[in-house]
């Protein structure tokens, strides 16, 4: 599990072995999204196929055609299943070090072998039922975020009122931007320095409601 | 030509009885370029061929096919092409102002109808190829940018020496954030927002190297 959604460590790619809780239909649905997780890290997604998925979970194909319909279907349904998890963001007891441990679980997440979560994203290009589903993980993920900025305003780090989803997208903005757009190499800084440049401008009030100041004077105002 | 890169105004998309400078190569380039930029826009990746790119053209097939190879190379020469435009970030007369206005250009080329930019972002997921391509055009975007910067260090805004780079990134990745990935509807009031955030940490110091000042005392240190 991580802060950006469907886990992509050992303990969710091809151990279909592991005990599940939950009944049969539960046990055949994480069968499925480890083999969907691990066959999108292995190829991508134009080497992800149902047929391929059934036969790497031990699943009938038609069990699969029948419940998850496509391949768009499957994916949305790994990102889904993100949504059923018990991830919390870390309570490190400041602002930037909350933010900071954010930080660091996106890139871990975003630059893991084999490189889940970016095909994951990826995928979402091609399948809007998998990027809907994107889309609802992100909203749940940064919902789950917004404890960091409570903490942050009862310590008196940051004045509220405080627009926490914007505070929390500035923080984790430059990742998913270096990392899935610019495609530059893992800055191993970045994280604390994202999560640093959002803590200095929400100090000085860039995300207390309703006026944050300017931050110099404007020439002609 | 915009702060991103290709146009996806009025003045590229469809109008191949332009003037053009150069000869005739320069301008058969331009009308399939304008060809495939306008085929993007309307149909996406997934209906853009090359037979379609030299029909809409006018240009033999056989042309396109020994020049661009394949739909790979043609949007990887979209690209390229606007590396060879005079784009300048705008001079407003402060750091806010001028990476206000970035923003506002990157949010109206991201948003335009035919959607050919989102397109374009979209489709370096599919041709690696295309993913070089853009990689090099927003390189050469970011590194025009870099006279903000200094600007603002002229006038004395950000304390030197400056982490252009990351100060750029930081500005911009909202943006991209919430139009490519999160998928939000284009928040008017997020150009100038996010422009504030960053001018507010650069005063600060956040983009000050080599070691910006922390945002608040950690416990435990």
């Amino acid at each position: 599990m991580t802060a950006t959604g469907p886990g992509s460590g050992p303990e969710t790619a091809g151990t279909p072995a592991r005990r599940r809780p939950g009944g049969r239909t539960a046990r055949v649905r994480a069968q499925i999204l480890d083999a969907v997780r691990a066959e999108l890290g292995e190829h991508g997604f134009d080497g992800l196929t149902v047929d391929g998925v059934a036969a790497r979970a031990g699943v009938h194909r038609t069990t699969v055609y029948r419940r998850w319909g496509d391949v768009g279907g499957l994916l949305a349904d790994v990102f889904d299943a993100a949504n059923d998890d018990t991830w919390q963001p870390a309570d490190t007891g400041s602002l930037e070090g909350d933010l900071t441990a954010l930080n660091q679980e996106i890139q871990t997440a975003m630059t893991a072998r084999p490189p889940v979560m970016a095909a994951l994203i990826a995928a979402s290009f091609r399948s809007e039922q998998a990027a809907r589903a994107q889309r609802r993980l992100w909203e749940d993920r940064y919902r789950r975020c917004e404890v960091v900025v409570e903490r942050a305003v009862r310590r008196g780090e940051v004045r509220p009122p405080v627009d926490a989803r914007r505070l929390l997208v500035a923080a984790t903005a430059p990742l998913y931007h270096q990392l899935v757009l610019l495609g530059t190499p893992a800055d191993p800084e970045l994280p604390a320095h994202a999560a640093r440049t959002v803590t200095l401008a929400a100090s000085a009030g860039a995300f207390t409601h309703p006026s944050p100041p300017r931050a110099a004077p404007p020439d002609g105002e």
